[in-house]
């Protein structure tokens, strides 16, 4: 706190920290660009790799052929995911998945285990390569967005590191090692800077940064941080979110001079006018609906299996599974395209870029079906889009027009991949959803252009053109966003000409998906992983009919300002709360001494009673007192510790016992408790709620100065440090009447971002407490679309 | 309430409510992108017909021409801004100037007199049409703004009135003459739907209708609306917008065939590729640097005019200055046209276009400089940003280029023009700075490009693309905005290949305008106008080191539950507050009977202190006792009135006096209360704060029933109606403690959208309230862009 005094290092009101936290935001922004470059580039090389050896196999014999191909591309595809879902099981649990969610959940408050930590990245990372490049159905968006938050966090932690301790204190402290807790630390720089919310910042840019790298879409990823992964959004998180997504899109156009801004970028298609985008209206709509359902249907198909999945904790089953999809995508790719497949003449740019899958054609011919399922799916999207184009010219000269994909091949393809889709979410290996949702899309919209084209040769149909608003719409019905979903598909295919088909797009399957089940892929994801509390800005509906009262959790362990050490390690021990009232010593040493006589009883007895959630099952061992009265104040779990672990105890009457305090050691312990479960329980804060901390802190000799002191004597003094926590500007703790709204508890409660919030009484008594879980809770299931204003209740 | 049942037309979850709230978004969007359509038309029509007579001029003679050019311009330019500014001045003054300041005040939650009625639209969209085609530098952009959230605002009431009382009563409405307020209205269907927040949530559609159908740019207006417009965001208006923006730019292509997306479209540059962005950087930074300049330096000087400006109310005077700036602009473009226009050959389009002003040229050349003041503002743009683009063949032949604007003619314009359109903002015309600022930046960046391509004639410089970037620039300059901006320039362009330029513009321009001064020139604009509330999402700095106590106003009135009606009467004739508190009558109703002996002493003292800047000043009469005591809840002005004007009174133990209730009497009057402002001072909300409301309640002899009471023994039983208004939930109001920090406090109101928040003690006991004003007061002056977050204090 010295450290900052004001004017310091200030030029045009920028200091240091402002310029370090630039720094963070920079340096997010360049190295999840890298990341993105060098993802592109691994995939590539290992597709090409693939191919070619794919295509060695096709010299051979008719019947040995298929066979060949076929084993080649399983084997392959199994030892690349074998070895990310080993690494996954085994080192890095929290980076299966395409991650998005729990980033989510991290971003709306939570705090989620390993999350953010430097292996998860790196296991994430070599996961998407192999899962991406051994032809799953998944693609690499959802994971750069995890790459990015990993990102952020990393660089964050390293330059507290790095300004605080040295280079080698870095590589002990990435790969997670828990530090000793009673190590004592200096003090450090950005640790005092970065704050929690600092930190949620670092991590929005990274999302920003990571979907911004994977479409090439830098203002897309800007807006996707904001409607889907930000619960908090200010003008600062903006221009950070800005600037680390322009930097990443600009880091990827140096480093891949090949990369234009539009990852799913294609040689442009025909501009339609007024007339044609009116008399199509109807086909566009039945196109987007239709994608709406799909969309919608992958959602329900997803959730369903999850009843059919290996749990989490059995390996070697995991393992089997994606060996299993592996297996299903090729005996299905190579059995169709043996079975449905079409032998057609290679398109000249096809030869040069390499695509289109031989199999069992002649020289110079490829198999249709074969190829939609066995490419590298980024090249099919783009193939999709541009159907319809440059063959236009020909087609007016000799009437005839050849689709590179025969419309019975793409209805195959569309149906069959919906089902390996949903098969593919939800494995123990990185992948993302937004690659396949686009591929399922496009492959529909095919089909419908070209029979539209078969049925209506005059009508200047372009089945790319519907290729990509249906891909549009099955991203709407899988994720239900809307603005963000335009801007990344029209930076993302630079086609700004067709703006207005998908904007039209978005809007009807989003309206059709949202008739078929109301949650989206990230929300019913979050609610099915239940260990996470995710709030939502607008209070759900059954929370307007109820009170604080009723959604609050009773029984709130508390203590006076000046308390017994013992009963402040029984109460530590036996709760796993992270947030304890303070109350006022009724009549003592309060400023107006015409105090009230506490009426104490009904809320010891209502404290008593069994029906408190929060405390059921939390530990054993007895139960302390749950004190009540007039509400002083709040103080952390956290801050409790630090108060144990500098033994700062005081007598009855809350004189200090033993050494007195410097100045400065009073600040560095409030140092210490802002920041305090960054030092000590980074990546897993749950520890610091169990008996560990308590036990490394030795209280059973307890020496203070120079004397042993005796347990049973020593008080603390919570005063002088409740209300000061991270969270909570100081002074009194907001609180909120027990007939109060329950909508209205939300509302304070998500707004000002708290954690705990206070139920009291007419009379400043504490009745209960509202936290994360019990809004969560009193919400219900698979509200999240449907908290729309609910009617303004009577109360008769 | 009665007719809302559940179920009752329900389909798929949308009631015919929800289906009446989509008919005025739609109708919003629709009516919005007609008003545009007219106003282009009208504009261009004009514009034509007074080049048209300029035209003949030109026949005449060498030394009469300039002068019957210069007076033709003045003339026809008096003409028409005379009639808009009488109108103005008139009849609507609140359509002076863009309106979008005011606006957003009204987003935030002010209540802004006569702003969104129908002759402030209509005296808007006729006072653009007149400023924009006489020559002004002004543009249609923000008065689009305006336009939009007026149409907003009439349809609602619109179909309020339509569906309530039929097709007549609509006219008599519009036109917003104030409804008696004793007349016993039909309950409206509408009404009870359309709360505030609806109401703010339609306006907020309208502004992105209107914004998205002046720049032709759908995504760019929901984002506009959200990044400055709107105070409130949630999901609900994110679609309301986005349907309302989308449907705006689409009724605009069907009526104006012509029009594609993108209203400043032009066609199109050659694409840079990397190595020319890197190589061009430096100049591209100075470029936009120097841009943001601009764009400060036009804050500056408008601030600074305002000194010499004429007040508003000497309509003359006010009338006189906007004829006078027309002569200036007249006089500018004639004189310099003949002192340092270059007579130059028409491009083969211009003649096409009819663009290019002959002036003193001979036949088939047009005077450049004559031609940059003189012409339509939105050709020249779009020629400006055409610079240098298919002239590049001719030059590399002939090695010679000419470019259409001479470079000295350029920096002369940039310069002149900087001035007027200082002049320009805030006179008595409806006129916006959107179309003026990309004008200015394109003359400087067409400037500074020809003079990088004279200098270096290998490097590839495209004075065109210098141009858009300085445009987008300069208005980042002015504006300060971010996000919106990058998209509504890249959808206006179409320029999706320059989009890393227009980022990189925007924040090097942002950065540098903002170390010239902190505030945009709608934050600055709203400070100047002083009597609305700006609040920001985030509290300003000066609020963290002070605590709700310093700023809150003391010598809050208040009622006990039960209250003496001449004591109502009193205290709503000698205050103009909005909301006062009720307290528990002490010791008597409440249920718990052990209860605090009131320390009222102390706080009578300080209510008594005149340190209240709430009541000063108020009204003259004898001051009410300010009471004081625990709190009960909060009752509103309005609420009172309802409860007067129904003579629902009771005698001194809360029993009812006079007639009983029917249930739907008191469901009737709770809508009435909900409705109270929109149905009897839907514009001008602060007369229900004078003494005329309660003139008109005639409560000199009061008939309750058939009796004849005296109102000395009449008392009214508040306790059911507190705490049901529209604002709050119900239950407890939300209270803070006063040593809260200030900062919360703002977060509290402002997330929570509340007007009046009280400050209680420790014992509950009201201590003052917090209202807009008061943070507002607390915040300072210019403090907007400066809040950053403070350091945690330390309460010592």
């Amino acid at each position: 706190m010295k450290s900052r005094k004001e004017g310091k290092k200030k030029l045009y009101g920028y200091t240091g920290h402002t310029l370090a936290k630039m720094l963070v935001t920079a340096l997010t922004g360049i190295i999840t660009g890298m990341f993105a470059v060098l993802l592109t580039k691994s995939v590539g090389a290992i597709t090409e790799w693939k191919l070619g050896i794919l295509e060695h196999s096709h010299e051979k014999e008719a019947p040995a052929r298929g066979l060949v191909s076929f084993l080649l591309f399983w084997v392959i595809g199994s030892a690349l995911v074998s070895f990310a879902t080993a690494i996954v099981q085994y080192w890095a649990p929290a980076s299966a998945g395409a991650g998005v969610t729990l980033v989510m959940a991290y971003l709306n408050g939570n705090h989620v285990p390993n999350l953010l930590r430097f292996n998860t990245l790196i296991s994430k990372f070599v996961g998407t390569v192999c899962a991406v490049s051994s032809g799953l159905p998944m693609g690499p968006e959802g994971p750069m967005v995890h790459i990015g938050a990993c990102v952020a966090s990393v660089i964050t932690y390293m330059e507290c590191k790095c300004l605080d301790g040295g280079i080698f204190n870095i590589f002990t402290n990435c790969f997670g090692r828990r530090r000793d807790f009673n190590i004592k630390e200096k003090m450090k720089i950005l640790d005092e800077i970065v704050s929690d919310s600092d930190h949620r910042e670092f991590v929005s840019a990274g999302v920003s940064a990571g979907i911004s790298a994977a479409f090439g879409a830098p203002i897309g990823g800007v807006l996707f941080s904001m409607e889907e992964a930000c619960s908090f959004w200010s003008r600062k998180t903006a221009w950070r979110c800005f600037i680390a997504a322009t930097l990443s899109t600009f880091t990827i156009q140096l480093l891949n001079r090949s990369a234009q801004h539009g990852m799913i970028a294609f040689t442009g298609l025909r501009q339609m006018d007024n007339k044609d985008w009116i008399m199509q209206l109807p086909f566009l709509i039945v196109n987007s609906g239709m994608a709406g359902l799909l969309g919608a249907a992958f959602n329900s198909f997803r959730m369903w299996l999850w009843k059919v999945r290996a749990v989490k904790t059995r390996h070697v089953l995991r393992i089997l599974e994606v060996i299993g999809l592996v297996f299903l995508v090729s005996l299905v790719g190579h059995f169709f395209g043996w079975a449905a497949g079409q032998c057609k003449p290679y398109p000249e740019d096809w030869l040069e870029e390499g695509y289109g899958i031989r199999y069992n054609c002649e020289e110079g011919k490829y198999n249709d079906v074969a190829t939609l399922f066995l490419s590298s799916q980024h090249h099919t999207i783009i193939k999709l889009f541009s159907v319809g184009h440059d063959d236009m010219v020909p087609e007016e000269e000799t009437g005839v027009y050849t689709p590179p994909f025969s419309v019975g091949g793409l209805a195959l393809f569309t149906t069959i991949y919906l089902g390996l889709m949903s098969i593919g979410a939800g494995l123990a290996i990185p992948g993302g959803l937004f690659m396949p949702s686009i591929l399922l899309g496009a492959s529909w919209g095919c089909f419908w252009g070209l029979i539209l084209r078969l049925w209506l040769p005059k009508w200047n149909i372009m089945p790319g053109l519907y290729a990509i608003l249906a891909g549009t719409g099955v991203l709407a019905g899988v994720f239900r966003s809307a603005i963000s979903l335009v801007v990344l598909v029209v930076e993302g295919t630079r086609g700004i000409d067709y703006l207005f088909g998908v904007i039209l797009s978005v809007v009807i399957a989003n309206w059709v998906a949202h008739h078929i089940h109301h949650d989206g892929v990230y929300e019913s994801e979050l609610e099915r992983i239940g260990n996470v509390y995710m709030l939502r800005d607008e209070p759900p509906h059954r929370l307007f009919t109820l009170t604080a009262e009723a959604i609050m959790a009773t029984g709130v362990c508390g203590f006076r300002t000046v308390e017994p050490v013992s009963r402040i390690l029984q109460v530590l021990r036996t709760t796993t709360h992270n947030g304890f009232p303070v109350f006022a010593e009724e009549g003592s040493t309060e400023e107006d001494v015409v105090s009230v006589a506490p009426s104490n009883k009904a809320l010891v007895s209502l404290a008593n009673s069994s029906s408190s959630p929060d405390m059921n099952g939390s530990s054993a061992g007895p139960r302390p007192d749950p004190l009540s009265g007039r509400l002083e104040g709040l103080i952390l779990r956290s801050q409790l510790l630090v108060l144990l672990q500098r033994r700062h105890f005081c007598d009855v009457d809350g004189r200090p016992i033993g050494r007195d305090y410097s100045e400065q050691q009073e600040l560095d312990m409030e140092t210490e408790m802002r920041t305090f479960f960054r030092r000590y329980f980074t990546h897993a804060r749950y520890i610091s709620a169990t008996a560990q901390p308590l036990d490394e802190l030795k209280l059973d000799g307890v020496h203070a100065g120079s004397t042993t002191l005796d347990l049973s004597n020593l008080y603390m003094d919570l005063r002088p440090y409740m209300n000061r926590h991270a969270h909570a500007a100081p002074g009194s703790p907001l609180t909120i009447r027990k007939d109060c709204s329950a909508a209205r508890a939300h509302q304070v409660f998500i707004n000002l971002g708290l954690r705990h919030l206070l139920v009291v009484d007419a009379h400043n008594h504490v009745v209960g407490i509202i936290t994360r879980k019990d809004l969560d809770h009193a919400a219900g299931h698979g509200w999240w679309r449907m908290s729309h204003q609910a009617e303004p209740p009577r109360n008769k």
